[in-house]
């Protein structure tokens, strides 16, 4: 089973405390650029992996979609998503995304936020999504981007000049990385951004677009806290079609 | 006109002593993977963007290709390519790749290795190279990779615990970087990887297959200098097809 982060108590304490936590879609910087590159969700089949507290869920739901299935592998945060209001179309399941098996053909839209880092063996999920897609299903998804998570210390780094710069070191040597998020030992999987689009393509899919997200400048008024942001591609937001 | 910093003779004569220079395609340790990516090559028609000393071209007339067109902006790299032995069906031609007017429907393959970071409106380019290509033709290039070339400073920093990395800064602010190699001042224009596979997917190319290469366990054998390439993506390795 994937490392269950989200269901230790103090993990769990402290991401409920988050801007995207509390606020939703509308606390997460990277949502417009998420939103732009999905279809109008009017009579869709949804699939949401990794779907959290259900905020995209909830907002397929409420956007039109036909159905929505969430899954995620956290049961504190599934209970939070059931809590947050019931909408007849959306049904939340348990599931580890690892192993999941996923009906054939049945969905329309595969969407999925910040996940797919904590996924081991990401070629088989994109087989088993692509083929849960019918032809011409896109998916969406935002995943930690591989320059952010290289380093085996992801922090700032100061030279002898006072130079902040983001530090890249062992990009070329993938496999899992243990960071201090919240709670010690999170365990995300560093892959380069040339094996992710190339899983993408092995599994079948054609690439649409690709945002490394950053700060647009009307984001650096409204969250000055965004600042360092435009020195690192700290997240990648991938659009791409069943073919 | 494009920055010709190649007939800068004291930059010329630096380059010249590069192993890729000297020993041609054998001297530069991405072409196995850049080789991975091009077809067969008999009976191709084949673009050379960029051609500097004419080893590609050369390389392609000597495994089948029916013509090359090897362009490049610099008059004493072209006259080095013509000294460098006569091939039937190489034309070699001066041309700035800003402005080249390209023929429609010639080429059955377009190669480029490491040009592609001196364009300022890459775009265009590519938006010629599409239709110069027939349907299903090949794009094959390297260019320099965003990570390399996105900081102001791109030196290695060691930290305070004496550990060595690649700065990262500036990501997401495109645009020009004059760098010290070989000779100062010289211009490369840093755009997001996001930005380059947008734009392939925007003139019209499928993406194949990405590589962002980095030196495998032989490489570090015969090369050991190549050790820090570990740590960084130092180049792009794009093959795409015209849809």
């Amino acid at each position: 089973m994937a490392q269950n982060i989200y269901d230790d108590p103090d993990f769990f304490a402290g991401y409920s405390q988050l801007p995207r936590s509390i606020d939703g879609l509308a606390g997460a910087p990277e949502w417009p650029a998420l939103r732009a590159l999905l279809p109008d969700l009017q009579g869709h089949d949804v699939l949401d992996l990794g779907c959290g507290y259900g905020w995209f869920s909830r907002w397929a739901a409420e956007h039109g979609a036909s159905s929505v299935l969430g899954l995620d592998l956290s049961e504190m945060m599934l209970q939070r998503a059931i809590e947050a209001g019931h909408h007849e179309c959306i049904t939340y399941q348990r599931e580890d995304l690892e192993h999941v098996q996923l009906p054939i053909a049945r969905f329309t839209l595969a969407f999925s936020s910040l996940a797919f880092h904590y996924i081991v063996d990401l070629g088989a999920l994109l087989r088993r999504i692509h083929d849960a897609l019918i032809p011409g299903g896109r998916l969406v998804f935002s995943i930690e981007h591989p320059v952010f998570m290289a380093s085996l210390q992801p922090q700032w780094v100061v030279d002898s000049q006072g130079r902040k710069v983001w530090p890249v070191d062992h990009y070329q040597v993938e496999g899992p990385r243990s960071t201090d998020w919240l709670s010690p030992g999170v365990i995300k999987q560093h892959r380069t951004m040339g094996t992710l689009i190339n899983l993408l393509i092995d599994s079948g899919f054609s690439l649409n677009h690709v945002n490394e997200w950053g700060p647009s400048a009307q984001d650096l008024i409204d969250r000055p806290a965004l600042a360092d942001e435009i020195h690192r591609p700290m997240m990648l937001i991938v659009a791409a079609t069943r073919s």
